[in-house]
């Protein structure tokens, strides 16, 4: 099994590799500093420019959120949860962060597997 | 196993008892009519006046959100997420509804099991 | 959201209604004694005398095991872990026991929702 | 997020680092050839000669089962179902196979991470 890594799209010259990459990309997005103890939002989105089809056969099943090597927590979706059409799958987590956090997300598609985001820094303070 | 069914706790005297059953209600928060076939959100919330503790042993282990039988998407937690401190556990879960729909909550325990909230009704338009 | 219990098909008339129900139903299989702090095996099977699809838009996509009230372990499918054909979706969790114990399964079809297995007593010695 | 992959232990010198890496190392046993379209028990195990902690704060809390980039089965356990005492985690899971199967295991430890084993080939027949 194989994670694939995000790659930046815009080093991607075919337009069918461009949308193959960007909507299979999980990504964290958040503040950068967050206050210790207190409720944080962080959305993870599937996709940015590109959508990913919610066919039966073929969906995102699940994105988890990771702080570093510990997996905080993990969404699952049903196929035609999204309309059974392409669409960025998003999903906000509220999490209590204690001390500096190192963000990432994965993304499984039942087609073709799993990514994961870039890290994203938080500062706690 | 049996499933909890929300109380309302304005009906319920010993202030013990609000708490146990508040904290460990789950509560569906959306707009009451949708557009179809556009991204939607609903906030699934666990507990309203009172928090639940996030410890090891004892917290919110997962939320699922349900369209009348079918089950639309399930968010996992693992304890530590919500800082090891009381909190209302939360998630915004974006869906997109095709017709009316029935939303319901459940909330999961690990020392006191499920907990399912009131029906939502969402008008589709 | 409901919960569809275990109905015994012998009492059921209609050739229809007894596969629905049965190839729905969860099964707890298992020893009724086990010895305490040794590891116990307990199979959770769908469906006895009939078998549930395992098509992309309907198909077992969990089964949970529960005593009482605590969830012990939960099994996720994906359509097709099944061959795309009728299956008796089965699972053995292998658990390790500390005292008496009440064992249920659950299991969740993705087109006719929540079914639940009956009960079974586990003496531990 | 990393994974650690499968290492063999007699190659380690140190004891703790031995067991360590052994007893987060899942483990894919099945027979070697499957017949098409027939039931093919896979047992995912974790650790082989040492056991690993269920503890609440420390726990194996999810084991998956890949085919290639394709994931089959996962299964989730609660801290305690294996007695909060040192086990191998065991499950077995029955899928149908169509054709050559290229068969991985996932660990995730709630404070150790990711560990994937080896991967084991079946023939289809």
């Amino acid at each position: 099994m194989n994670i694939n890594k995000y790659q930046d799209i815009s080093a991607i010259d075919k337009e069918a590799k461009k949308d193959y990459i960007d909507r299979h990309s999980a990504f964290v997005h958040c503040e950068s500093v967050a206050k210790k103890g207190e409720k944080f939002k962080v959305k993870v989105q599937v996709g940015d420019e590109y959508k990913h089809p919610d066919d039966f056969d073929h969906y995102i099943a699940y994105v988890q959120l990771w702080n570093g090597e510990t997996q905080l927590a993990t969404a699952h979706f049903v196929a035609g949860a999204l309309g059974n059409q392409p669409e960025n799958l998003e999903v906000d987590f509220y999490i209590v962060p204690q001390k500096k956090m190192k963000l990432t997300a994965t993304a499984y598609c039942t087609k073709h597997g799993l990514w994961e985001s870039d890290a994203v820094v938080v500062d706690v303070q």
